[in-house]
């Protein structure tokens, strides 16, 4: 029951496509992550997945389209629907999905991050 | 997997205490409320509930203590913890919980919302 201040977390993060942890409810966890450039083809067979745009802007390549999702806007990926995130320039971004969810879903290779730290 | 503008949604909303859907996933709600005023002391006996203030400033009153969360914060209430919000001016809020949640938990009546609307 502790609070969570979410620009005091992003200040622990410089790297980029390796979330932390930062809240854990109901067997989700909420994550905080910041992303830059090209993200790796994938899906998710059990996981929905929700991206929150806390600063700057960041579109969602899926086969058939591109969504933009701004600052203040967030978008809920369904368990099997493939897709890119992509960020032109560094994006934070709060991520709400199953303590289950590996961060490059069935596309395992050097951006996973199967071990999640607290921050 | 429809971009969701949170100030957008709240715009929509002119009551207190009654909690609209905005996104579902695994089972889980992402809802929008305004609050104002106090609202019952209540648990939820099996649902862990996040509060992320969107603006304002929201006191959670414990039965020991009394914590308040500002713009950009969130707290995670944990299942069967007696707990009264409380806002002095309005407040926007987004809250993450399991669909099952009920706004007064344990506490039925006069605030009870058991149906939500989606906006």
């Amino acid at each position: 029951m502790s609070i969570v201040n979410i620009n005091e977390k992003l200040k622990k993060i410089s790297d980029h496509w390796n979330p932390r942890i930062v809240g854990e409810l109901n067997d989700q966890h909420v994550k905080l992550a910041k992303l830059k450039g090209e993200f790796v083809w994938h899906k998710h067979d059990n996981e929905d997945e929700l991206f929150l745009v806390i600063k700057g802007s960041l579109d969602i390549h899926y086969r058939d389209r591109i969504e933009t999702i701004s600052e203040g806007e967030f978008t809920i990926i369904p368990r099997g629907v493939e897709h890119k995130p992509f960020a032109n320039e560094e994006v934070s971004v709060l991520l709400f999905e199953p303590a289950t969810t590996i961060n490059t879903g069935d596309s395992e290779g050097d951006l996973t991050r199967d071990t999640l730290e607290w921050i």
